[in-house]
C-alpha cells in the first residue's frame, strides 16, 4: 500500500516472519521523515542524550500510552529493559522468587523449557502442568493443574510462538501469575490485574527488537534481595523510570510510535477484532482444504498470532516448496521453526488483512496446482 | 553539510552530547534511504527475520569490519550484547573472576565507581589505585599502581567520560586487563592483544545506544561457571556467533554502517588523526584564553573525546549563559555532567573538524563579549 510520500520504487512484502516481524507502514514513514531531524532538534533520535527534554518526553509518552491501550493499573510498573524475553528467565525468578516456595511453570513448550532451563541451575520449581507427551498440541486443562500451595509465583508462556497455541482463558492460580507475553501482548485485551508480573520483548507486536516491555506489581518487584547486581533488580528501573543507564532509545520511540500506531486503530479492541478476523481467515482456509493443509493444534488451543499448519500430510519436499513459491509471490516468512518443521504464519498486530487475503489466494492456487 | 538527497528544510546541529551522540550524515542518510526496503527485501532490517540470510550476513559484517578496523587477533571473540556497559560490571566479575583471586580496579572516576560497586557486593577485589583525593582530576602514575600478586584481572577505564581523563599508554599488569572502553573505542589505534577483554556501549564512536560489543580472549570466557544464567556467559554468545536470542538487530544494522564509514575515512588510524586534531584545535583554544576558560585535566591525563572546562572560573551564571547562547547558536551538548557541572565537549568520531571550530569561534566570541 504506497501513499504519496514512498518512493515509487520501494517495495513491500508481504511479511509474516516470527519476529521480528511486520511494522506499520505508516510508522516506518514517520521514522524516515524524522530521521536526519527529529522534530526540530537537528539531531535523530539516536542522536540526542537520553537525559534531554525530548528523550524523556518520548520516554514518558511510551509509558503513557501503554499504561492507556493495556489499561494499566497503578499499582503496576512499566519499564522498559534490554535483554529480551529470555533474560526475564533469569530477571523474575530472581526478584520475585521467594526462599523456599518453589516457582510452579505450566509448561507449554519451546519458551517455557527455555524457562525451566534456567530454574534448573539450582531454583526450586514444579512442573505443575505440561502437555510434553502430546507435543504441545493443546494447552493443559484446568483440571489437569497441580498448582503448589505455597508457590513464589506460577509462570506461563500466554502465546506459544513455535507450537501455535495460545491461553484464551488464564488458568486460576492463587500465587501471583508470570506471563511470557512476547508474542501477544497488545494483540488482545487482557486484565492487567489479574497478573503479577507481565514481560514482552516488543519485536512482534509493538517495534523492533532491542526493547523489552515489564509489566510489574510494585509490592512484588520489592521481594528482590538489595544485593542483587544493580541492573539485574526491577526495582532499580521503577526507580529510575527506565533511565538507570542509557537505555535503547531509538527502539523505546518506535515503541512509541507503534502505540500511538495501534490508538488510532481502534486500540487494543480495535486490533484485536482485526487479529481476529485474520485468524479466522486463515484457519477457515486450512479447515476447509480436505486435509491437504492440516493444522495439528486443538481447536480451543489455536493461536491467533502463530498459525501452524503441515502441508500434503507433512511431506516435506511439498513444504520447502511451499516456502520458496511463496517468497518467490512476496510472501515472506513461511517456514514453520527449524526445531518443529512445516509451515508457520505469524499474524501480529501491523499484518494487514489484505496480506493474509493475498496468502490464501497462493495456497487456493498452491494446492490446485498440487493437490 | 546538506547533500542532494537531504531535504532542504533538514536543519542539522553541531552535536557534542556525550552519548548517545553524532553519528555520520552519511549513515543516517543511508539508514533513510533503505528504512523501507532493506536492498530489495521489500521489508526494513527491523522487521527481518534474525535467521534471515540478510541478517547473518549483517551480523557476521559487523563483527568482520571491527575485526579489521581494530585488528582483532583471532584467540578473541567479537559479541555484540545488550545491556550497556554497565551490565559488563556485573558480567566481567562473574565470567572472569577466579576463586580466591582479587580484581584489581583503577578507581578514575564516575565509571570505575559503579564497577566498584557491583564488586562490593561480595566479589572479592583490592583498589590497586585511585585518584578520588585528587578528584580525578589525572590519572595515577606508574609507580602509584599497587596490583595484587594473584589478581583474577585488572580493570579500568580508558576514557572517563564525565572527568576528561583518558589513559595514552596502558598500565603494565601480568594479570589479564579488562578495558571499559565505552568512550574511546575505535577512535584511536589499540594493541587488542594487551588486553582480556575489551567493552564497549556503541552509542559514542560506533553507533546507537542498545548494542555493546564484547572483545574477549576466548580462554578467559571459558573461566565461567557453566551453571550461571545462560544469558550471562560469554560463552553462550561466542558459540552462537551473537545469535543465541533476539539480538537488538537494527543497532547492529547502524554499528555496521558505522565501522563502513571509519573504513571509508582511513580507518582508524584516519579517524585518529582527525580525533587528535579536534581536541588539540580545543584544547588550544583553552590553554590560550588567559584563563577565562579553564581545563582542571593535568596535561598528560587530558582526553581526546571528552574536553571539560569551567567558564570565568566556575562562575555558574556564566556557564549556564554559555551553554544558552551555545545551544541557540545549534551547539548542542555543552553542560558538563550534572554530577560534576561545568561544561563537557564530546569530540567522538562522528564529529567534524567544522564542528570544532564552529564551536571555537562561539567561544571566542562568548568570552570576548562577557570576559
Amino acid at each position: 500500500m504506497s501513499t504519496p510520500s514512498v518512493p515509487v520504487r520501494t517495495k513491500r512484502a508481504f511479511n509474516f516472519n516470527a519476529g521480528p516481524a511486520a511494522l506499520p507502514v505508516s510508522v516506518l514513514e514517520q521514522i524516515r521523515e524524522e530521521l536526519l531531524d527529529y522534530r526540530g532538534t537537528g539531531m535523530s533520535v539516536m542522536e540526542m542524550s537520553h537525559r534531554s527534554a525530548e528523550y524523556e518526553a518520548i520516554n514518558a509518552g511510551a509509558e503513557v500510552n501503554l499504561r492507556k491501550l493495556l489499561g494499566i493499573p497503578d499499582d503496576f510498573a512499566v519499564i522498559f529493559l534490554q535483554g529480551g524475553g529470555s533474560m526475564q528467565f533469569t530477571m523474575a525468578p530472581m526478584n520475585l522468587g521467594l526462599p523456599g516456595k518453589p516457582i510452579d511453570v505450566l509448561h507449554t513448550g519451546a519458551w517455557t523449557a527455555k524457562a525451566i532451563g534456567e530454574l534448573k541451575k539450582g531454583i526450586l520449581h514444579h512442573i505443575a502442568a505440561s502437555t510434553e507427551a502430546e507435543k504441545f498440541r493443546r494447552l493443559p486443562r484446568p483440571e489437569e493443574l497441580k498448582l503448589s500451595p505455597d508457590a513464589s509465583y506460577t509462570h506461563l508462556c500466554t502465546n506459544n510462538t513455535i507450537e501455535g497455541t495460545q491461553w484464551h482463558a488464564l488458568p486460576e492460580s492463587a500465587a501471583p501469575i508470570v506471563a511470557d507475553m512476547s508474542s501477544d501482548i497488545a494483540s488482545r485485551q487482557i486484565d492487567v490485574s489479574k497478573f503479577g508480573l507481565i514481560f514482552a520483548g516488543a519485536q512482534k507486536n509493538l517495534g523492533p527488537s532491542g526493547v523489552t516491555i515489564v509489566i510489574v506489581r510494585k509490592d512484588l518487584a520489592e521481594r528482590a534481595d538489595k544485593n542483587l547486581p544493580t541492573l539485574l533488580q526491577y526495582r532499580t528501573h521503577i526507580k529510575e523510570r527506565s533511565l538507570y543507564h542509557t537505555p535503547p532509545t531509538f527502539a523505546v520511540y518506535i515503541l512509541g510510535l507503534v502505540t500511538e500506531w495501534i490508538a488510532s486503530e481502534g486500540g487494543v479492541p480495535g486490533i484485536e477484532r482485526r487479529n481476529e478476523a485474520k485468524a479466522k481467515l486463515l484457519y477457515d482456509m486450512l479447515d476447509k482444504s480436505g486435509g491437504y493443509f492440516q493444522c495439528p493444534v486443538e481447536n480451543r488451543s489455536r493461536s491467533l498470532m502463530n498459525v501452524v499448519f503441515r502441508v500434503a500430510g507433512g511431506d516435506e519436499a511439498a513444504e520447502k516448496e511451499f516456502a520458496k513459491q511463496a517468497a518467490a509471490a512476496g510472501l515472506i516468512g513461511t517456514p514453520g521453526h527449524r526445531s518443529v518443521g512445516g509451515m508457520r504464519i505469524s499474524l501480529y498486530n501491523a499484518v494487514g488483512l489484505d496480506a493474509v487475503e493475498a496468502l490464501c489466494s497462493f495456497m487456493k492456487e498452491f494446492q490446485r496446482a498440487r493437490g
